[in-house]
């Protein structure tokens, strides 16, 4: 049994969302238990609109009376709402009463409470954000999307087994390619951090391919792509905004004229398989990584799909015990 | 009379592609003149090849016996390639007989070699290179995108000083509106070197927005976004990884089968518009910012449609005097 902890308040969509995503998971996975956080009230009375019988117990509610805003403070909320629906979740894995949780809530404060409730891993310094990024050949992870602004070379190197762990364990690769996120063409004198952390991770017995640059990620020739947060969150955001751009781009040509209009109308299956393709709910739920426990985030606007593939990275990540290796490696690439 | 120097040999293409796109444009712009460097016999032939009656005398050329090879390190060109194609277009820049020069060759070694040749403006401490990205509204200018991989918070600033003339001069924007790149929702109290460059370019007489994020770069409520050269070049080229997948994701959805491939002859018409329309050949011309002198950067595989679209930027910027601008601007903002 794999239990997990859903706050089902936190996101844009609260509540409905959520319990829909748990009630799919739980029939998908018949060995999975879930504790959906959150007030009673309004949680039983969304559970009560789905068929019970099939989840027999295995769905409980735990109350919390409040709840984190998006835009509230990680400090204000870490010290003022004790009984958030968030915080309550992660206190249940603290306690051990869950393996993981998931929450669709404000990025700082989720980390914010992760790291001051859970601790991170002896041997980690600072948790890191990690996530798939489709490319050409399955998907690329990559980390830090944006926890740690700066980082120093041991930082990058701690997440560079991170990301090699998740990969092996969650993704099946064997032996994943680990790549330093780094520029081209230009001299580098300036950025000693990077080519020091080149240094740890090649010393390692990661199977570090060197750095790669932007473009690499989406190729696929890489496993892992390690950076500090700030240019991790650049890259996913920019990519994020090209993405909407390009879909704008062709949604305007296709309805320019009715000979345009037509044409969609034949493209439409084709269209349709190619957004499935690059549809970013598959792909919902970043991994607080380097944590004691597992925590991970779904997007703010997810829906019910999406909150459900979180869920799901969640139930590997507790199965694959992403946590217990991530000590085992690190102490191991340490020659300890 | 705009006079600009052509390196004919660097890029990936060399003489053929570069003469092509030399003559289009001496075609389209009967103000304008072209000195083409390289080696004298292998242009001469090139040009041979073209009817030259309509181009007058405003095509000539200037031999240089050496060429930069595309990977050969910035320094060794530097101090051993004196007779290149590169230098002596800059150095025809330098002496007065060109007013502006664009090569397609290796970014390190054009950017050494211009600052060495050039020098920076006055209150400027170090060339930025800057572009013109596509967003949903035309486009937005964004720097560095990979000379400097550190920078200071006065660089960053004379970033957006450089960026809003550019913007303002060639690209028609009245009062841009300056942003400068960072991460949301993080503390980001480790980065006191952007929070320190925001407080310079908001005291400064520029349209200061405040902090954008990645996504920024492509919605177009920004003109010029600043950030380090680190940061700008990943966001450069995920962008450009990004943009090659979806490509090649629709031209495999397209090919799948006998029905998809029927689709694509009818969607046919649309998806060129809407290749047209993110044609990166028309955004061709990245400019070395912040010189004595203005030098264009051509991609290295451009084809003469993109080379002529390199020639382009160069004419816009002499005629618009954009160095000249940065040195009053920028006497302007420090209140001087």
């Amino acid at each position: 049994m794999t239990r997990i902890a859903v706050d089902a308040m936190s996101g844009d969509h609260g509540a409905p969302v959520a319990v829909e995503a748990v009630m799919a998971s739980l029939r998908a996975h018949p060995d999975l238990e879930i504790i959906v956080v959150g007030d009673a009230d309004a949680l039983n009375k969304e559970i009560a609109r789905h068929r019970k019988a099939d989840v027999g117990d295995r769905l409980t509610v735990q109350h919390a009376a409040e709840v984190v805003g998006m835009c509230e403070s990680p400090a204000r909320s870490l010290r003022q709402k004790k009984d958030s629906s968030m915080r309550v979740s992660i206190n249940l894995v603290q306690q051990g009463s869950a393996s993981a949780c998931v929450s669709a809530g404000n990025t700082g404060a989720l980390m914010a409470t992760a790291r001051f409730v859970l601790k991170t891993l002896a041997g980690i310094d600072r948790p890191a954000i990690v996530s798939p990024i489709p490319s050409r050949r399955g998907h690329t992870l990559m980390l830090d999307l944006g926890a740690n602004a700066e980082c120093t070379p041991e930082q990058l190197f701690q997440f560079a087994v991170m990301g090699a762990v998740l990969a092996e364990a969650v993704h099946s690769v064997d032996s994943p390619r680990v790549g330093l996120l780094n520029i081209g063409a230009e001299e580098m004198k300036g950025n000693v951090q990077i080519q020091q952390a080149g240094k740890l991770i090649g010393d390692s017995e990661l199977n570090y391919i060197g750095f790669v640059e932007g473009d690499d990620i989406y190729i696929g020739d890489v496993d892992v792509v390690v950076c500090d947060g700030f240019v991790g969150n650049v890259a996913l955001k920019t990519s994020e905004g090209l993405g909407k751009l390009i879909a704008q781009f062709l949604r305007e040509e296709f309805s320019r004229n009715a000979l345009t209009r037509t044409a969609a109308l034949f493209a439409m299956p084709v269209l349709r398989a190619f957004r499935r393709r690059v549809d970013p709910r598959q792909y919902n739920g970043a991994t607080f990584i380097g944590l004691q426990g597992t925590v991970i985030k779904s997007h703010g606007d997810a829906d019910a799909v999406a909150f459900a593939s979180a869920i799901d990275v969640a139930r590997m990540e507790v199965e694959q015990q992403v946590p217990e290796r991530i000590r085992t490696l690190l102490a191991h690439s340490l020659g300890e």
